[in-house]
């Protein structure tokens, strides 16, 4: 049901007032019909002939894991760059950054022992974490708040095993995830602190399975534990066993770090046609972790940037100011890419009036949540608001509260900083997995991303922000 | 962010008026805070301690497909029939009705020869289609309205192969779906009356996959010429060949009609506290296509609707009105069920205050939709309308049109029907496929449908409508 029917209906049942329609029609006088019919052929363009899947196709299973620094990382950036340059832009360029190079190198292995058994558990290394051989008896926490209040006498020479479940209450799994995610990012240097020789953590998921999640961990002048996770399954698995008795664990990973290197953010730009010095960007990170193809993170959001540019092309739309499409580097453990990006950006005096990411998964989008620099956030929200009733009849709705780390240190430049909400239940089902890949992901469900993009990014660059 | 918050956000950056704040304060006034207490438990007791999945798994996976009249249905009859009799409930029957009985024979095939190639294709038999083998010519069509447009001896002694895709550029794929499905439920009969000796049909998906798609045909008194879908991949195939010369089809099944024979609807009841001739409907149906477990059509609906009566037992919620939960027989191929269950509750003068149908898909829920007799719509959707601030959090929104095809021969008692909206992209993935297992169903989308469901029942049993 689109939304001029639906007011119009419940405004005949009588169920909304004539002052609720007053609003309504107030706030929807601003777009045109000639929006609507732009959005409609920016959606009907996106869900017959976009690029987007098959870009994905390629950059999760033909240039596949992207971890920053590897060559994968670096076959991601002449892929996006050179489709990108098959495209009728300005320019196309791979912007310099610093990244952090961590090497993950097996085998890997976290294999436990109890008084009548040895099992080998699912396990990955977690990234930032540097390779050695130990072993030692097995303690069972919950946070790193109730491994900090224990004796450290408790601790010394053992390997902490943080099992806390991500709440499965939070109807948004990225609250369930925020709520157990500290016991990887900081639970291994905790550990190390009090004396622990190594750290298995529960993997990030809801689920009961067998794929290990990888993800950043961080250390700082503690001596660098071994620091792996497990599945869930064989997290449930432990912690029977630890309820039996005493469990011994040998961990064994042979991962490092090098010294920071140089890497790249791809760069498409169409110069504005009317407002050259006011930028538009929108993005996604190009690069992933190493067990999958990073088909949901972030390749999605890549493919959905590229095909912003395409869609818009292909219905005949000349933007009115500067649009770039932006590959960040280096968002998963670092963020070097979207920092240099700012930075250069910051040094040329540029503005971006608004910014854009796609960095939940390509699943079937629900809104736009934004953040800004408390000066213009009121106003730029409010103006962006008023476009409520040409994105709703998509299932599209708007939010205050985010955007994406890789545009996040934009800030100071006084734009709107905006992130793609979607349908993320799925999410960590593949994470940070090996899963991610192609086969995850639906056709689509990532187009109509791209379109939701694609149609708020007319709006912006028509009206302006 | 929570609807309170958001309102709040929204009135404090000044960007929605204090006439819209006081309309929406007003329309939130008569849900309260108990309500939003009590819908919280519901979520948090769907996410964590429900049955919903593991019933999916049984139904699907261990009783599988359920054609009506087949063995598997009369399993899945047993199977809701005894769990629902462990859950505290006053009263399960199983209640008769007579449905119709086809029964799928193979060996299925569709043979295409050109004159340099023969090739088999990924086929099934429509339901109701009578067994045959029959050869012809192959005459392609794009709908059934231009089959009727063509001369009769242009299709006599052919094989007539309707070739339409769902128009992907529909958001709704169930718009994308009414536009093409014509050619499967009336394209056979058509062609047989225009002198067709077989008619292979398209199957309906957006994808280009190999997933042949049954479903049902109907015939009225013309010759019931074998009818057979073909996967889209096959149809692109033989459209192909189509355009480089003549292409002669092989058809062969064995499927039949028999007499129609009994059936029976799983009812069960909790006899209302205050209101016991009041009656709340919560159902799905329970038969399915033979080709996979029926996991989604409408596995997912018949679970959900126990889920209800689980998930309020468990946070110890007694109905006010007499509340059901209905599992449907033969939805897909005649009503059968849902026609007997109004025709016994008419006869008994009952009264049902509302209907609540999912068949959707067991997918994240985005909302409900609503219909009535047009005497009590306006009414009773307006009562309804002012629950939404309590189940927008959770992403679910209320509209007016449509609800679900078993509960629709209630509409006569001048109740609420309602249907669970879902996010929908993926259904066609599986519908009427082998695909449609229990591998295809995420358990929280699952579980939040549950949970959104039981959240309007429990608004509808505590306030009326």
């Amino acid at each position: 049901m689109n939304h001029q029917f639906r007011i119009l209906l419940l405004s005949c049942l009588g169920i909304i007032s004539l002052t609720l329609i007053n609003v309504t029609s107030m706030v929807a006088q601003n777009p045109s019909q000639d929006d609507a019919f732009m959005i409609k052929k920016i959606y009907e363009t996106a869900l017959t002939e976009s690029s987007t899947y098959q870009w994905l196709f390629d950059l999760s299973e033909k240039v596949g894991g992207r971890l920053t620094g590897s060559p994968g990382s670096y076959k991601g950036i002449d892929y996006t760059a050179s489709e990108l340059s098959k495209l009728n832009v300005d320019t196309v360029w791979k912007q310099p950054c610093i990244v952090p190079r961590w090497e993950r190198r097996g085998p890997e292995v976290v294999r436990i022992s109890t008084i009548d058994t040895s099992i080998t558990l699912r396990s990955t290394t977690l990234g930032n974490s540097n390779g050695s051989i130990v072993a030692g008896e097995i303690i069972e926490v919950f946070s790193v708040e109730d491994l900090e209040k224990m004796d450290t006498s408790l601790i010394k020479g053992k390997i902490v095993f943080y099992n806390r479940p991500m709440d499965p209450r939070h109807v948004n799994v990225f609250r369930a995830y925020g709520g157990a995610v500290g016991q990887r990012v900081r639970g291994p240097a905790v550990a190390s602190r009090m004396g622990a020789v190594g750290c298995i953590v529960r993997s990030m998921t809801t689920n009961i399975d067998t794929f290990p999640h990888t993800g950043v961990t961080r250390f700082g002048d503690e001596a660098h534990i071994p620091a792996m996770a497990i599945a869930t399954v064989d997290a449930e698995l432990l912690s029977a066993e630890l309820k039996k008795g005493p469990v011994t664990a040998y961990m064994q990973n042979h991962s490092r770090l090098l010294p920071d290197t140089m890497s790249y953010n791809v760069v498409a730009e169409i110069k504005g046609s009317v407002y050259p010095d006011s930028i538009i960007v929108v993005g996604g990170h190009l690069d992933s972790w190493d067990l999958g193809g990073g088909a949901h993170d972030d390749g999605s959001g890549c493919v959905q940037s590229m095909a912003v540019i395409e869609i818009l092309q292909k219905i005949g739309y000349q933007p009115r100011h500067t649009l770039r499409s932006v590959m960040f580097m280096n968002e998963e453990n670092g963020l070097g890419g979207g920092r240099a990006y700012a930075d250069s950006s910051n040094a040329r005096g540029e503005f971006h009036m608004a910014a854009l990411e796609s960095d939940s998964g390509g699943f079937t989008p629900r809104g736009f949540r934004t953040d800004a620099h408390p000066d213009v956030l009121k106003d730029k929200f409010k103006k962006m608001y008023e476009w409520l009733p040409l994105m709703q009849p998509y299932g599209i709705d708007m939010n205050v509260g985010g955007s994406g780390a890789d545009i996040s240190p934009l800030k100071s430049q006084k734009g709107l900083l905006i992130g793609l909400s979607v349908d993320s239940q799925r999410y960590f089902d593949f994470h940070h997995t090996s899963a991610d890949r192609i086969t995850a992901v639906n056709k689509r469900e990532l187009e109509l991303g791209a379109a939701a993009m694609t149609a708020l990014i007319y709006l912006i660059d028509t009206h302006g922000l």
